[in-house]
This record gives structure tokens, sequence and C-alpha cells, in this order.
């Protein structure tokens, strides 16, 4: 097991060698450290390879010069210059909560900027201000919209934050796909099949192999199919496409640039690097800090308290199993499978850095 | 077949004959109308005997004194008043594209509003300002959180409208379950089967008997099974609540007002009213305009460009089929099912007003 402290000294350094200043190194090794805490660690300690190659192959800026490319008081268009998306995602949720200070919301489209974590990070940096936090992201084409089979979206992630009272915060943090992408990667691996609904073959036909999308298949949206409601999964996708891309001018839709060096940059390009939409709302923007708190405590009371279903115990809010996990990994620390410890013992090699495998 | 101009006409005298002045009489009107040439006739006509009857139990007030209760430069709270939903809506809307004009963009919170028709209405609003606008609304708890029986949400719809260029608009408007309360209720009365994974009964199993819901059973969240993401389904439908009306102060989740005059109005109350929720952004807090609606269009170009599966002829974009249906009743006029033409009959007679059935 290794400790987070370990993990964190390990990414910071990681990103230093880089040639990262050392404040954005230690804003991108949050992000690894918040999917590992969460229990993500598709958005973990695994992604760290990517970064590490992206570099390797000059696709992402260690040194960007990030700007505030168009503005109103309460709207921002920012350019990651093409940043880690940890450093450009945090800049511009940082001025989305400033926008909101003085105009009650903030709301920042970027663009030319790279995979930036968990969305929830970003949600969650509203809360200590008091404020609802709002954020979105295309990511690698792999989805199909309703009635097609061209791999035309990402799994598109919304993440919301909601500050309450005595309770914990309401934080919903969820693709706009069935499943996460990892989670099929991880059943491909394995050997296994996954349910219908997943994933479609080259024809739209329903498959149960995991590993379809290599053979022409791709992902549906929330929903399925469409008799269950995919193109409501396919309009949300498609919002935070737009929300993200059209506002930004990043590349939208099938044009999203991979998130790993061993796929190629698309020639075709319709705007700059990868996009992200970000918002911030002061709670006292539409009540008085202490109602509204209160208020949320008792919508959290009353959505515990509803009947669970026949062979379940409990009705969750948005954000408790993260929150339990987070406690937990807190207390035991982060378990970290083999290849990926080898994977970061030779990146700490490449440094000269320390990586302790087999902790 | 009944002309638009026929139905408007009547609409209107019906709403004024409630008490409504003039103005408000035209504004409700407007949504009945839209619905129908929308092709969402559940929204549509069929409705005019619920605000009837509500407003023969004084539960809607013809007379309201809307104001502004809270506000920053982008966002407000509205009280309705126990306004007719519609003309709470619109007011609420417009002071959001108000605020857009000023700060960029607008959002506003409504308490003590009433059923308001189709959420696609107000965000189509902001399309004409160069705005991109946006609604939500909590409706009559019918919905299950996953792995709970208790219904504690409705169907909660977003709507996002987004403009372009020499395409029509983006219109996306969806509820936030597999299918919406109409459909079910028509498979009710032609004592149809529903497939599974719309319904559940009272112990949360699956169940494809449409009328369940009058029997402890429940709606589940889009998804379905959380198998297949009904918890993001449950997310999504969490924050339109929370949005709508814990934001506003109104009866969130649960305790939301029912729409029809047969239910009675529950003793506790946990706010004011029914809530929505309205945002409008303008395109040019992010891009000059004429930049945002061209990569609009090419947006629109890449997705109706996508390859349709197997035994479909074309990829839609959301708002097409609305728009298609609409260009065709507006031909054809509307068809209005005897028992509807029956019901608005005789709120005609009783208000000394002329429908004529079976034009």
């Amino acid at each position: 097991m290794y400790t987070i402290e370990y993990l964190e000294n390990f990414t910071r350094s990681v990103f230093e060698k880089m040639g990262c200043n050392r404040e954005d190194a230690i804003t991108a090794t949050r992000l690894f450290i918040a999917a590992e805490l969460r229990g993500l660690p598709s958005h973990g300690m695994i992604r760290i390879k990517d970064y590490f190659q992206l570099w390797e192959a000059t696709r992402i800026n260690v040194r960007p010069n990030i700007t505030v490319v168009h503005e109103t008081p309460s709207t921002a268009v920012v350019d990651g210059d093409g940043a880690i998306g940890m450093i450009a995602a945090t800049k511009s949720m940082e001025l989305a909560i400033e926008k909101a200070r003085k105009a009650g919301t903030g709301w920042v489209s970027t663009r030319n900027s790279n995979h930036f974590g968990i969305a929830g990070y970003y949600s969650m940096m509203a809360l200590e201000h008091d404020m609802i936090g709002i954020c979105m992201t295309i990511a690698n084409p792999l989805v199909a919209p309703t009635w097609s089979v061209s791999r035309m979206l990402g799994t598109n992630p919304i993440a919301v934050a909601v500050p309450a009272g005595k309770h914990p915060p309401f934080v919903a943090d969820f693709s706009t796909t069935p499943i996460a992408r990892g989670k099929l990667a991880v059943a491909g691996k394995k050997g296994e099949k996954v349910p219908l609904g997943y994933v479609q073959d080259a024809d739209g036909l329903p498959s149960d192999d995991p590993d379809i999308i290599q053979r022409g298949g791709s992902m549906v949206t929330l929903g399925g199919t469409y008799e269950h409601g995919s193109h409501k999964g396919y309009c949300l996708s498609a919002i935070v496409d737009i929300f993200s891309a059209v506002f930004s001018g990043a590349n939208f839709g099938p044009f999203c640039p991979p998130s790993v060096a061993y796929l190629p940059v698309m020639e075709e390009q319709v705007g700059l690097g990868t996009g992200h939409f970000f918002g911030a709302m002061r709670i006292d923007g539409f009540q008085p800090p202490e109602v509204f708190k209160s208020q949320m405590d008792r919508w959290i009371e009353t959505f515990r308290a509803a009947k669970p279903a026949k062979g379940h115990e409990r009705v969750l809010i948005p954000g408790d199993p993260e929150r339990e996990k987070e406690k937990e990994i807190r207390k035991n620390g982060v378990a970290i499978i083999d290849p990926i410890q080898k994977d970061l013992k030779e990146i700490a090699d490449f440094f000269a850095i320390e990586f302790e495998m087999g902790r």
C-alpha cells in the first residue's frame, strides 16, 4: 500500500522533472491523488504514463502561457496553450469562481487543453467559496449518437457540486454513457463479456464484447437504446460537447484530440486542442447562505429517508460512495496493481527519481 | 382538424374568462399551441382541463403579483405568487435574458409557480436574442431514485437551445426518465404492456405494467437499472430538483404540488409551490456571434454526416423531429381526439364561449 504522501511526492517530482514549475506540478498532482482517493483509479496513477508519453512526444506544453481570450462580467474563454489539462482546468475554474464573486455566477469555456482528470474535482473547488460548482469536458470520441455507428462523442462527463450545511455536500459526477470507458477496458483485459446495452458493433447491433470498439464498434449513450431513451443521453453528451468545445473554439466531437500518445493527432482540426466547461454560482445569488444550506440539509435528509428497494439497505445521495471510499483510502492507503507500479518505476528511472515497488 | 388560429382564439378566451388579463392569456396560450405544434400533445390542449379544474379549486392565481425576491447582476429568485406556470415562467425567462444582456449570462430560479407546459419553449425564447437558453422544472413526484421504491422526483425535464447560422438551432428537450409520463398513460389506456425498464413495482422489481404506479409502483430514472446507469439519471433528476426548488425555495422532490386538482395538495410543505430554473447566455460572451454560429453550423453538418446504423436512414440533430412535426401541423392543422374535444366543449359551455366539436 502506498500512502497519499508518498504518491504526492512522487507525482509532483515527475511533473517537475518534465519541466513544470513547482506550483503547476502541485496542481497536476492534486488531480491524480483526488482520483485515487475518490475510488476512481482509472483517472489516477495509471494516467501518469499517458502524460509522460504525451510529454515525450512533445504533445503537451509544460510552460504554458494560459490566457483569457474573451470575457464579459460572467463569462470567459480561456486558451490553455496546450497545457497539461489539470493546469488549464484549475486556472479556468479559479476564474469562474472569481467571476461569480463579482457577478453572482461565472462561466468559463476552455480550449487548447488536454485530458484533465476527474470532473468532480473542479466542481468541488466551488464548495469552500459557498458556491455551486459545475464542470464538463469532452473526451476521446468512442460514443455513437442514437441510430448511428460513427464514433462522434466522448463519455463526456458532467459534475455538479452543491454545498449543504451540517451534511456533506451533494456531488454528482457521471459520464453520459451507461458505464465509463475504464470499466470496458477492465472487462476486456479479463476476457469477460459485458451486459448488452454498453456497446454496439460496426452495424449498430447490440454486442456483449467489451473489445468491439477495436473492430469498428462504439459505445452507446446513457439510455442504451432509443426505446430506453438513448436519444436523451445523446442530447446530454452533445450539450457537453457544444459547451466545452464550440463555446471555446476547441476541437468538438469526433475531432477531440486523443489523450494518449499512441493515437495520432487527427489531420483535420476544427479548433484548438481539447475543450472543457466550468461554472460557479454563489449560493447567496439565490438564497441567504444559511437558508440555502439548511434547505439542502433537508433535501439530503428527505432523500436519505427514501424507502430502499427489496435487497437494498439504503438510498444514496450523490457523492456518498466517493466520500466513503476516500475515508477508507486515507486510512488504508492506495493499492497500485503491479503493471502500473512497473510503469511508474520506469518513469522514475528515466528521471532518476525514486519509486519503490511492492510497498 | 383545428387550425392554429382557432385553437389560439379558444385558449385565449378560456384564460380571459378565468380572469387573466389579455397579455397573460396570450402568454399562456402560446405554450399550449407550442406543445401541439412540436408534436407533444400531452402538454397541449389536453391540459386546459387541468388548468380549468385548478382554477375552479382556486389553486391558481389569475391575477398574480410576480416579484423578484432576491438578485445579483447575473442571478435572481422570482416568486410566481401562485400564477399559472406559463405566466411565471415566461416572466422568469425574460428576466434571465435581460440579465444576460448586461452580465453575459442570467440565471433565474422560480418558486410559487405551477405546471408550465414544455421546457423547450422557454429555452427557445433565448434564440432570437443570440443567446443560449436553458430551462428545467420539477414535476409530480412519480420517479424513484436508484435502489429506492419511494416516489421522490418528477420526470424533471432539461431543455437547452443553441443558435446556429444557416441551419436551424440545436434544441434538446428531454425528461430525465426513459420515457415521458404521457406515454405510460397512453399504454395504460390501451391496455398494453410496456418494455421492462420504464417502471418498477412496489418492491422495486421490474414491471411491464404501465398502471403499476397506481399500485405503489414508480417510474425509474434515465438508465433504467443501476447496471445501465440509472444512478446517472438520478443525479440529473436531482440536479433539476435542486436548481429549480432548493435555489428558489419551492417544494422540492416528493413535496412538489400536483399539477391536477383531483390530487390533494400535500399537508407538509417545505417551500412555496412548484419550482423552475432558467438560464440565458449571450453567445458573444464566448465568441464573436458570426464565429459561434458558423462553428455551430459545422457541428450540425458533422453530426448530420454521421453514418446511420443498419436499418436507419439518418442521424438526427436535437430539435429535428419537433421542427419537422411543426411544419406538418402548420400545414395540416391539429387533430384533437374526441374525449378532449368533449372536455373543451364543456369548458366552452361553462364560460359561454364557442367551441365547435368535430372540426
